[in-house]
């Protein structure tokens, strides 16, 4: 399959695939394309070590990649593990990159839906053969434990590329590319050709390169577009993966390898803000800071802009039948890559007399204890933890955690935690606080990391509203509740509807608020502050194409 | 049907009428589902008396409609036909409006998309038992001829609404509203709920208040937002009755009718800006100038604005083998509604060697004596001639037409026809003046009225070469190409898709370049200047609401 196959026959030899993702795109069931389980009997015996030995291949080189008008090499990334990376990349020049893009539209247009998403599938799958080079990547640059690197940064990020494929295979095909048409003795045929937007950018951010950056990617190649990939200087090589595979697949496909180019910059060159403020660039797909987030909508004015920022996630306690599931479940979601997720609980409320359970009622006080507890339990074995917690991914969680110790009222302060085959990883426990209702100053701000509240209510009623209030103001990615009684549930669900975030209800198992699964969960809504949009939805793909129309009459044919 | 029906039970009532509506929207075919000929036949004897009794009574009178939070009254319409209305409608407080539209959210949302489109389908419906009395008031605010009114602003606007209906009503329940997951022993039941955005406003012009403001109105409606109706101070009644009927049925269906409300105002209170940057505004929609179009979408930062402005509608001349169809064609094209259709060509672009026809090769001045002749045989009646023109809508129309009178190049100059049943009415017939290909300065410009220009190029590629550089760069919603060439015809769509514009091939018979029928096609593109949306595409209406998910773990079930 390597050899040169036109995108029509990419389309032929995925189309059994493609058609499964778009129909379980439609059914929100249960389905994944890419095996989430690094294990030998799923991948086979030589996988992993070969997946291993091309990942430290790449170390300390100049990464293989050509990219149209660089000039010189950037070399930024550090290990949150400790290990020396050392890989360079080209150094990107934007007007160039912008320039090549424009030029590889037509041939781009030309290729259809069809073709298109057939070219986006035989990348995923050629990114699916070199999983574990990948999940190396992914850990060490943000920090994720090698396993959470395999999933969330490989198959559960190829999933959601899929997704992305589907959506705008199936949004861009939706009207018949041909209809004739007929009113009386009136006859036309009407043709209708989808066009890109323009050029895309994926603004690429630290903590989840692939899993965030994918869907935007795969969704503006899909609609016609050809996309420019601006990593974070911190974590490049997973997208330098990325871009090189995409390139391949093109050129394999005698398309324009330039429908995809990677933008590397030095920190502080300010690349993403030229990009996405150049006029020919009408796509941006951003991950990353509220800040910088906002910026980009403010001021790409040229384009349509994705946006997932941040917010407060938060947990409203009201009772529980499984108290012991509830707290491990929870101490698991603040725990799970160091809460460096832009989905882990902030906020947990409690009411000032406590909640009951099948445990007997519980004050904040023992609240508190007991989650301390069960954190304790959960992280003891420095081995495992590691496992759960992984890195931290960068200098500024580590200065707000410092910071949130410093203050009163902490029950559960961060500790170190060593790990054995990596002796420089910088690896910490979360870190939780008491807080009142009154001190909004406090948890209204995003800390984003191991740092959540423990806020004190006067009820169930005054946190559904604070619940609302601040996630309408400050916006929120997840929101989770734990009661026994209808009435506050359906209480808690008008409330998300209000504050305009999904809704987990009573997790006390094997699933988490943290995580949402491909072609089941929508992550981020577009009705609050977080996010503009949604994985995946119709909104998230429809504002990158066009529809256009030609009508002609129809040769009239004779009667006789 | 007139008394307390549910959401749900119009919905049933509708059903089959909806279900047709979203298959011909999907199949892109002929289809209508209101009868355009106002004639006895379709109508019965009685509708047209009655119609125009029911308008005869609105004169002279406050309309009879509820507006919360009016103070005093507001009369501002001028006939183009002369007569005197005199209707007075109460001035909206634009607060009071956003108020109330906030405080009718929760029941709508309630509705649920089925029940809302049950609701939309029956406003359509009894609009439609009015339909003769909504097309004099079309025909005495915008100018239409009276069988042009009850086309394009009755029967045909219709159309346009039930097919924004059909599209919100596929997008809000694409994805189920109830699911279930597993994934090996975790089941997890997920809801979602479709959200509107926030408060929707309809800011209507004066040509098309109903055709261009139907869309917006059902799109927003049924995707969950309440709606602000803020008709153009000239043709405010159209939109009154519309929103008249709006709340009887959202009334009679025990919803609150302050989910539509209208906004009348004196010209130059400037309520449209106000409520434009509200923040609680969430939808724009506006039909109209450039300049204020152009403003929303720089100021309305917080909502998503579907804007349709005007641009520079081009005819590209190469060949023939229809040259009186040709011509018959095109001059209707100019006369219809005196171009005051957002879709009349006003750039005819021919090579200064002229075409090949089926009568001879063309020069460039023989075109233009024959394109004179032509409008001077379809116009020559006077009686006629008034049913084809309509009258003058208003003094902006007015003093553009005087200013292009006074310029050089003049081949048809534009004349006065008198109508006998309305003596006071303005019927100008079109203005048609030469250019050079080097006039850009004055074809650059758009002359929103019965003004277009005959532009001499040096070659078909040079036609094609400013048809798309200026439709890029000042936008168009229209484009026609005559040829008998294949090689220029495909040069043609390619110079279309690269100009981002709908193309109409070869029309010499009864399909005119400037009328689009609903379900069928797509009316602007979003891909150049002129709009930033289609009516109606999915990316119409998939900004409209947010799906938002909730999930919670299924009852354990006992294997024994």
């Amino acid at each position: 399959m390597d050899g040169m196959t036109s995108p029509a026959e990419l389309y032929h030899a995925h189309r059994e695939l493609l058609d499964r993702a778009i129909s379980a795109a439609s059914a929100r069931d249960y389905w994944s394309a890419f095996p989430e389980s690094p294990s030998k009997k799923v991948y086979g015996e030589e996988a992993a070590p070969a997946g291993d030995r091309a990942f430290t291949a790449l170390l300390g080189q100049a990464f293989p990649i050509d990219v149209p008008g660089a000039v010189g090499s950037v070399s930024t990334e550090r290990s949150p593990y400790g290990i020396e990376l050392g890989v360079s990349y080209p150094k990107a020049d934007p007007l160039a990159l912008v320039a090549a893009a424009r030029a590889a539209v037509p041939g781009w247009r030309d290729a259809g839906p069809q073709g298109r998403a057939g070219v986006a599938a035989e990348i995923l799958r050629r990114l699916h053969a070199r999983v574990f080079e990948l999940a190396h990547a992914v850990q060490h640059t943000t920090g994720q434990a090698f396993v959470m690197a395999f999933q969330a940064g490989g198959a559960h990020a190829l999933d959601r590329g899929l997704e992305a494929v589907a959506f705008a295979l199936a949004a861009t095909t939706r009207l018949p590319a041909s209809a004739p048409w007929a009113k009386g003795p009136l006859t036309l045929e009407k043709t209708s050709t989808v066009v890109g937007r323009g050029v895309g950018l994926v603004i690429g951010c630290t903590t989840f390169p692939t899993w965030n950056g994918f869907p935007g990617l795969f969704a503006s190649l899909v609609t016609g577009n050809p996309v420019i990939v601006k990593p974070h200087p911190g974590a490049v090589l997973p997208l330098a993966l990325t871009v090189q595979v995409c390139r391949e697949v093109l050129r394999d496909a005698g398309l324009n390898p330039d429908i995809v180019t990677l933008a590397a910059e030095e920190p502080g060159d300010g690349i993403a803000a030229t990009l996405a403020t150049h006029p020919d660039v009408r796509i941006v797909d951003f991950t990353g800071s509220s800040e910088f987030g906002d910026w980009l909508e403010a001021n790409a004015r040229q384009a349509v802009v994705y946006t997932e920022k941040a917010g407060l996630n938060t947990v409203v306690l009201d009772s529980t039948d499984d108290y012991r599931g509830l707290l491990g479940n929870l101490a698991f979601s603040l725990s799970l890559y160091s809460g460096q997720m832009c989905t882990t609980p902030q906020n947990i409320l409690i009411p000032r007399d406590g909640i009951a359970t099948d445990a007997g009622r519980r004050s904040p006080d023992e609240f508190g204890a007991d989650l301390t507890a069960a954190l304790d339990k959960l992280l003891g074995d420095p081995r495992r933890a590691g496992g759960t917690l992984g890195a931290i991914v960068n200098d500024g969680v580590a200065a707000r955690l410092a910071e949130a110790g410093t203050a009163t009222g902490v029950i559960h302060p961060s500790t170190a935690i060593a790990d054995e085959q990596f002796p420089g990883a910088t690896i910490r426990t979360p870190l939780v606080a008491r807080l009142d209702a009154a001190d909004e100053k406090t948890y209204t701000r995003e800390w984003f990391g191991p740092v959540s509240f423990l806020i004190t209510t006067d009820s169930t009623e005054h946190s559904l509203r604070i619940f609302t209030e601040t996630v309408r103001a400050h916006g929120a990615l997840t929101a989770l509740v734990h009661s026994t009684s209808p009435s506050v549930l359906a209480a808690a669900r008008t409330a998300a509807l209000d504050a305009g975030v999904h809704l987990s209800e009573n997790l006390t198992g094997g699933v988490f608020v943290n995580q949402t699964a491909a072609f089941s969960d929508l992550h981020g809504t577009g009705a609050n502050p977080a996010a503009t949009a949604s994985l995946t939805d119709d909104w998230f793909v429809t504002g990158r194409f066009f529809t256009l129309q030609s009508r002609r009459h129809l040769p009239t044919v004779d009667p006789s």
